[in-house]
């Protein structure tokens, strides 16, 4: 009985994993140099986790289960809401700022489309305990970096929160948490109906409408003109001074909104290009998310990559395996085995499993593409040395097995 | 509210992390120089992939669930039938032998105790289209050989069902089915009563609890006096001689049986030292399933390690991360973060992020263990260099940063 991969996941062929796990170790070695720490939570979590962060209405997109201990679980759609937990349960006595990151799959059920996939991976930085603008100003370059790190070129779009949200303070919270939601949908219509609907005085309208679309270099001065000289605004230069510090390029935006409210300050997304309309490959911002966990009142700062988004973009190669064959015949095949053993410490080695003969063996390290085979014949045997054919040029040489590996090893 | 992590699930912390990532890095190295290619495959499947595989009985020890689209699924137990399922769609027309590897993590619901998980991570290999014992010994030579990398001392223990299978042929194969389950459970009092329901012949059960006795040095010799001169122990011999020339250390033993049918021939199991009765880290063996999941009729051979036991007992320390903290004034804090930028390029760099007087930045560099510290005051600012401390000696000298990335980048 033959049966397929579930609909929205994925198999990784030998190619494409070698690609993944390069890309993989450039992200993971950018950000370590950066002072953060990996960290690795459940595949699984309780369902709790995840509709208190996000309330009720996630469950509809998440592969929730009940387990055998009538449990409800479900299989992680993110993982801010788990480096918290996790925070919360073993890491409050730690030396603050905390500087976590993950490289982990998460699942939604959705439909498939291009690009979206039902298990998909998420590489991300939790900066716990600064409420900064140096430690925003952090996970944005950051952020930055590793996208350039693997050569992707993004435009990256920055925010912060407390302009706005110092302009809707005289309004209900739940009106401002609807209107931040139309604001990230970036749906204007139904922001002026909302306003309407709630009837919002008339100068805050025109406020909102006007701030929400600033963009660019003036729009700080613009925002001072419409708010006032709010403390929000001083921060967001600040912020914008230390980017400029660590050379990254940005455009303010006053129309990022990320629409949840436990974002509390800065917020940013960049977007990719080459990926049409799904192009955001990176979001994030500062976050007040522990105390709801049960644990203290800590600002904390993060964002996470999409990194299947990032595979189809970026131009990180798989790197070349330069395979070696060793080709013997039936009466030097242990001598083959011991040789092998020897060249594995420095190179990746195939010796024959099939019984095939001399001819057969040559055509296997054809087809798998090897730039080197060592033959093991007899004569090689009685001299206590190997025939290195170089498989381009033709040409070949009988070696003591020692300077193979100085030729060829790595 | 405060929310723990399912039961029999770990979060693993930095220290923890980091030494989870070497030895998985050292492990994937072996097994690449090896000629084996890494795949990914889903972390849930189709249910029908394993009850296929394993019968009805599996699926009280899975995570299945009911999928939003009403299909069963589960969360894999293990990566055999999942990579023989990827190979029947997907990797049929690829030159043989194919090499695969992979590292993941599985899941089985059962009770949580020392050593054992709800959530585990498997490292292990598939070699598919060979039959020949030359396959079979570089499986097992491989698995000796990851588990010398990261230090750990076993004692493997092979054999060759083909002999057992052999006496046994006699019977209807339900009831070899049972005998090899009850072999595998080494209960032999179940298998003297067993032999005795089916009114076994009386000189089989002598000859089958002789054989199932058998280790040693001289155990195929023995063997060849109870079963006669079957080819299966020609076999046999030639994968103990091939294991010779790998220099592998093993110990025969006729009674290793793995207890599923699908197991075609060779089998083996490594027992680590200092795990106590869980001590199992690695068990393989050929075995016949593509045709069983709608493919030809292709043979493989394979093994999984059990990658937390191998945590438990191998030496490999996480690696030494070697901070370096930059303490920079108020009025330096652009520079700072420039030169923090610069640095980042070669070893793992900390700016402050709070705040922090001067003071309190050393102390958090004494605290995350920095051996240096970068000090960027007015003067340093003014001369375009840096102070470079060295914290256990307590030298410090002004430096251009370029000799700073000399001194101790990596």
């Amino acid at each position: 009985m033959k049966i397929s991969r579930p609909r929205g996941t994925r198999d990784f062929l030998p190619e494409d994993t070698r690609r993944r796990r390069n890309v993989e170790n450039i992200l993971r070695n950018v950000v370590r140099n950066w002072g953060f720490s990996e960290i690795i939570t459940p595949t699984f979590e309780k369902l709790d986790l995840f509709t208190l962060k996000s309330g009720e209405g996630i469950v509809g997109e998440l592969y929730n289960f009940t387990d055998k201990g009538d449990r409800e679980m479900t299989l992680r759609p993110e993982l801010t809401a788990p480096v918290m937990r996790m925070y919360v349960n073993e890491m409050q006595a730690n030396q603050r700022p905390l500087k976590l990151f993950y490289f982990e799959n998460c699942f939604r059920y959705e439909r498939p489309q291009k690009g979206r996939f039902r298990e998909f991976w998420q590489f991300g930085v939790e900066l716990i305990g600064s409420n900064k603008p140096d430690a925003d100003a952090e996970v944005i370059a950051l952020a930055s970096e590793m996208l350039s790190a693997v050569g992707i070129k993004g435009s990256l779009h920055v925010n912060h929160l407390g302009v706005i949200r110092n302009l809707l303070s005289i309004l209900e919270p739940e009106h401002q948490s609807k209107i931040m939601r139309l604001v990230d949908k970036k749906d204007d219509t139904g922001l002026v109906d909302y306003l309407e609907d709630i009837d919002a005085p008339g100068h805050l309208r025109l406020e909102l409408m006007e701030l929400i679309s600033l963009t660019g270099d003036e729009a700080i001065e613009r925002a001072r003109q419409i708010v006032g000289d709010i403390p929000e605004l001083d921060e967001y230069q600040e912020l914008l001074d230390l980017l400029d510090a660590y050379g990254v390029e940005y455009i303010i935006d006053f129309g990022i909104a990320r629409g949840l409210d436990y974002y509390t300050g800065m917020v940013f997304e960049i977007y990719a290009e080459g990926l049409g309309a799904q192009n955001q490959v990176c979001g994030g911002g500062s976050y007040q998310l522990i105390k709801l966990f049960g644990g203290g009142d800590v600002p904390s700062t993060g964002f996470g990559l999409g990194f299947d988004r990032i595979m189809e973009v970026c131009e990180i190669e798989p790197d070349d395996e330069k395979p070696v064959v060793i080709i013997a015949k039936d009466s030097t095949r242990l001598e083959a085995v011991k040789v092998a053993t020897r060249l594995r410490e420095h190179m990746p080695v195939y010796v024959d499993l099939m019984k095939r003969n001399f001819k057969a063996q040559f055509s296997y390290a054809n087809n798998i593409g090897a730039h080197h085979v060592v033959i093991i014949g007899e004569n090689e045997v009685e001299a206590g040395k190997v025939t290195l054919k170089d498989m381009d040029s033709g040409e070949q040489e009988l070696l003591e097995l020692e300077e193979v590996i100085q030729r060829i090893g790595n």
